[in-house]
């Protein structure tokens, strides 16, 4: 059996002006990972106020797991890594904090716990096979961060159609000299990895990934270049096991990730699959097809682990269903704003 | 839909001697609250170290709740409503701490807070049927603390076979000493009469229902005597909305607990559900045919969503599936513990 493990946390880092989409604003950005988890749980926000959007209207990944969830059917246990906001999604807490901006020297204090609160779970879980994904604004940011520490390929991909790369960089570099670390000076050493220049997602995807592999589950890694780092981290604890990635083509298409290098780099069997959102005609899902959102919230896991049973025109017509669930809500909630 | 909510907490009241059989001792029942949500979310323990089991062996009603989620499927919110021990199990925290021994003035500081969250979640939640069961041991005494402050009728079901209800309506007369309450003297009070009589549980699942009735949902109440109290501050929160009690056999034939006419006093719509395990001939099911346990984690509601598509004797072999497991990993445990 497959469990969707649904990672959600917040990194000051997102609050960088220009670093993320994944919110109308930065008031609005830092409920995203609390929405989506309720968004995966419920099937519409419960008791967070917005619904995420792209400053465009590009609806959250989260709407289209949801939607594989809804017709496919599958366990999922969101963690709290360090949320900012709260969730009316039941989650396990991994005593975790939000992290701060990266540009300071230990954005992420409690990592080593978070780590090993993480792996503990990992290697207790019952199931065969563990699906991990992530929600945390800015996290492309920290996920370039960690790499850089480890000496990885410095490749990530962007929520934004246009990755501001050079910000991102510049945003890294800041973060090292705070920290005094050069580039691969936390190579082989991931707790430093993520206490230094990452975020509290990281730690606990790396931790219940190593525990999952430790115990003989196999894990398949949800997402893009955020979830190459969290990889990446595996290696640098030493685990040499297969560990699968499977992402959307969105990613797969954004020269700036590399995703393909950077699975191989890391020994990571990828997997891509394309949504053919084109075939949709339909503005909500036009911001994808734009190059807008591309990942997150597990979509490339969900959509790999969808087209197993379901055709693609099914789970179009489930995203279009769930993206009408939440705009019926957000109608609802702005009339009774304007009251 | 339907959504199971199934709330844990703890009350310092399960410590008096005699009172609880939901552990096989005290250590142990401590845990009970935390693992059963382990069991009913991935269908065995997983960081909680033992099994539940009553003193002579009995097996949590967390097995049979289990195994109708496994056959039938119903998606489940489990709520720690104050757990004195960490679950792996996702939970909404609903702000409350363990509740203290009724025997002193203010057992439940925090039962406003917990009230009020719980009615937010319940009003909040998408789904149109409820179905809210409990795991606290102790809980039937803590109930009759309630039933006795709110001036209902103080009788209450027992998780062992011979009800100590002598014992526990000296606990009570000590607990409304000690408030400074006389019978009846919460009346119209209801969160009164949890914080000086009652346990977190019962302001979590009054606050739920109060939340979904408020909001046009339906609701069951899983369980017996505990959740016929739940009812009853429902009741004295001055909401009387159609509202139904589904429990087991087992409580209707205890005639300590006068579960019918508890229920018609609080215009409860009370559904019984035998799950005729003398039929199993398993020494598993035994403890339950001569009267243990009886109820708890949503047994009889369970019972009665298994039954709408369900024969009993697929019921019976799903259950015995989840207690092969469950003895299973407790072999396996104790074999490790004597490493």
């Amino acid at each position: 059996m497959t469990r969707f493990v649904l990672i959600g946390a917040s990194t000051a880092t997102a609050r960088i002006d220009g670093i993320s989409a994944a919110g109308t604003n930065p008031e609005a950005m830092a409920h995203t990972p609390s929405v989506d988890l309720e968004i995966v749980a419920y099937g519409q926000p419960v008791q967070s106020p917005v619904v995420p959007l792209s400053p465009t209207g590009c609806p959250t990944p989260a709407v289209v797991t949801r939607a594989v969830r809804e017709r496919r059917g599958f366990d999922v246990l969101a963690l709290d890594a360090g949320l900012a906001c709260e969730t009316a999604a039941p989650t396990v807490s991994l005593g975790g904090e939000a992290g701060g901006d990266i540009r300071q020297s230990r954005p992420v204090e409690s990592a080593a716990d978070i780590f090993d609160s993480a792996r503990q779970l990992g290697e207790s879980l019952p199931d065969d096979h563990l699906l991990i994904g992530e929600t945390i604004p800015g996290g492309t940011t920290t996920a370039l961060g960690v790499l850089t520490a480890l000496g990885e390929r410095a490749t990530v991909s962007s929520s934004l159609p246009e990755n501001p790369l050079t910000l991102k960089q510049r945003v890294v570099e800041e973060g090292l000299d705070a920290s005094g670390l050069s580039p691969g000076g936390a190579a082989g050493n991931p707790v430093e990895a993520v206490a230094s220049m990452g975020d509290p997602m990281l730690a606990a995807a790396a931790g219940v990934t190593v525990g999952a592999l430790d115990s003989g589950k196999t894990v398949t890694l949800a997402g893009g270049t955020q979830m190459a780092a969290a990889g990446a981290l595996v290696r640098h604890a030493g685990v040499d096991s297969p560990l699968s990635l499977a992402t959307t083509s969105f990613v797969a298409a954004d020269e700036t990730a590399e995703i393909r290098s950077l699975a191989a780099d890391l020994d990571l069997d990828c997997t891509v699959t394309d949504p053919a959102f084109d075939e949709c005609d339909h503005p909500a899902m036009d911001g994808y097809v734009a190059g807008e959102a591309k990942e997150g919230v597990g979509m490339g896991g969900a959509l790999a682990l969808g087209r197993e049973t379901l055709p693609m025109a099914a789970i179009h017509e489930q995203t279009l269903a769930v993206y009408d669930r939440l705009s019926t809500d957000k109608a609802a909630q702005q009339a009774s704003d304007q009251l």
